[in-house]
């Protein structure tokens, strides 16, 4: 009897000893594509302290809730943003069944590549061809319409599917945080409709963690059964100060990080790090023009302005991309 | 050397053994305030279709949407809404600042308990009462004001608080979907925030899964930071039609499983079975006036009819609460 009851007691200490060996043995890098630097240093701090169960700044895991920007956080918003894009696709898809787009703006500018009449149609043309291509189809039609483009639609300067314009270190990111207990959202000026239908599988983010602007749906009975018609008049604006309101809205808690890069990200900074106990407020400059875009206080797309003084003045992380992203596709 | 070994393997293949027993042991019903029938049959049988990998009605667990309604779902709406009590509580706990409402409808018929004159004011009435008592505050303001209010009310029939008065059985029924993959979600006509407070700690169910109506937001800088104010405006009615387009807007994706009780919610029903694959839609009526109330069609609250007459043409699956649940209250 004595034996046997030692030698469990060895097992037993044994499989301890292999349990502390590995807890202490050295983690992989969980930001791979990040440099080594403040910037980096300051995220994983952050994590660690508001994971760690008993310290002054701990955060349950049902608050841990993490904001994302979409276009120019998660991927690429330039030559023009990828959604527009899809826009001016759609109307040369449509072309045939209209006729009279053949001398009427914006559409005549988008049938002949004449981007300088284009943004001189202003926000009116912009808001025609958003209506045009965007309403009067069902919700499941236009993600079919969606996931059809971005199957086949490829960026002008990369020659590659826009989904791959994705940002690596943001996507290592987005994985370090949910498996640190984060809920990853995104909250973003795009339509949510058009982010839903890549978001889970190119972020790993569910349809319903993605906030966005929408447009009406109608509920219309039907002999094949309901569908939802999007209705040409706009619901929601998920940009600037929407975006604190969206996320009261659809998610409703106060998110303890955020990321953006532009000012239309502010206000969502401003609500994050507002609120009481640990906060992280981070911006990403687009400042690397040969990996991706160089880009900041006089851009139309994605500007990044007002924010970025805010942040100097509040310590809000900004990234450099160029400094401290060692890769910024997953393909390069 | 050789003891050890063969001591070890002893030591193992009682492990795995115990492991199997536990395994291979009869698993404890997960739905004990059901009793046995084929209504609970039903949901077992489905639950265990949805998850059976490889199976024919397989479905994968992100896709795995379960919606509910709450006022008469998931607990009591008699004899008034709980969230109307809140706002006649209101009234009366605001009346001091207000003198004027001695003279002026609906503020006279609610501070005299006059609920005929209440009745009397109509929607215009109601609308004034609920603008009065839901906005011109603070998000955060408000959230709080309806936290103390539920730790304190009392229910005029069962002098309990409201948030006992949930149902035993539908607690079982959530945590047993979200025990098989499922992400449960509240769709119901209250106010998102007045459900916010309470859903996490009695259903389990996170701000960020609670659909409802709601009120427009405003975000407003201020020197003690942003705050988010309530406009005495109308933003969105999850009632009836709006129901699956609150479904598509805050979720983005239709659910498998749908749960009810009256003709608000025949529309989610029409919309989640409408779907491809395996789809469940279930009501419960109310027949028990001993242990809780009986109502159906010619009740002013929680009306079923359309509803009732639809899910006995389409096969959806009707509770009948006194015959199907052996315990209402989680403390009867």
């Amino acid at each position: 009897m004595k034996r046997p009851l030692q030698t469990r007691i060895v097992h037993l200490s044994l499989a301890l000893l292999c349990g502390l060996l590995t807890l202490v043995q050295a983690q992989p890098d969980p930001l791979p594509s990040w440099n080594e630097g403040a910037n980096k240093r300051a995220v994983l701090a952050f994590v660690s302290r508001v994971s760690k169960e008993g310290g002054p700044e701990f955060v349950p895991i049902n608050e841990r809730i993490a904001t994302f920007d979409n276009d120019g956080t998660l991927w690429s918003e330039q030559p023009i943003y990828f959604q527009l894009a899809f826009a001016l696709d759609r109307v040369k898809a449509l072309a045939p069944q209209h006729p009279e787009w053949k001398t009427e703006q914006p559409f005549k500018a988008v049938l002949e590549g004449d981007m300088k009449a284009l943004v001189a149609s202003g926000e009116k043309g912009l808001g025609a061809l958003l209506m045009t291509t965007h309403t009067g189809m069902s919700t499941d039609e236009f993600s079919k319409t969606i996931a059809d483009w971005l199957a086949t639609a490829k960026h002008p300067r990369f020659k590659r599917p826009y989904t791959e314009l994705v940002f690596q270190p943001m996507l290592e990111l987005l994985t370090y945080l949910r498996a640190n207990g984060f809920k990853t959202f995104i909250v973003s000026g795009g339509t949510v409709e058009f982010m839903r239908v890549f978001a889970e599988q190119v972020y790993g983010i569910p349809p319903e963690q993605v906030v966005g602007s929408s447009f009406v749906t109608r509920f219309q009975p039907g002999t094949n059964g309901p569908v939802l018609m999007r209705e040409p008049k706009i619901d929601f604006v998920d940009d600037g100060s929407g975006k604190p309101v969206g996320i009261q809205k659809f998610i409703g808690r106060r998110p303890i990080f955020a990321f953006g890069n532009s000012d239309g990200d502010q206000q969502m900074l401003e609500w994050t790090t507002a609120g009481p106990g640990a906060r992280f407020a981070e911006l990403v400059r687009h400042t690397d023009k040969d990996r991706e875009w160089a880009y900041d206080r006089q851009s139309s797309i994605g500007k990044l302005d007002k924010a970025l003084d805010e942040a100097t003045t509040k310590k809000w992380v900004v990234v450099d991309m160029k400094q401290d992203w060692r890769k910024i596709y997953p393909w390069q």
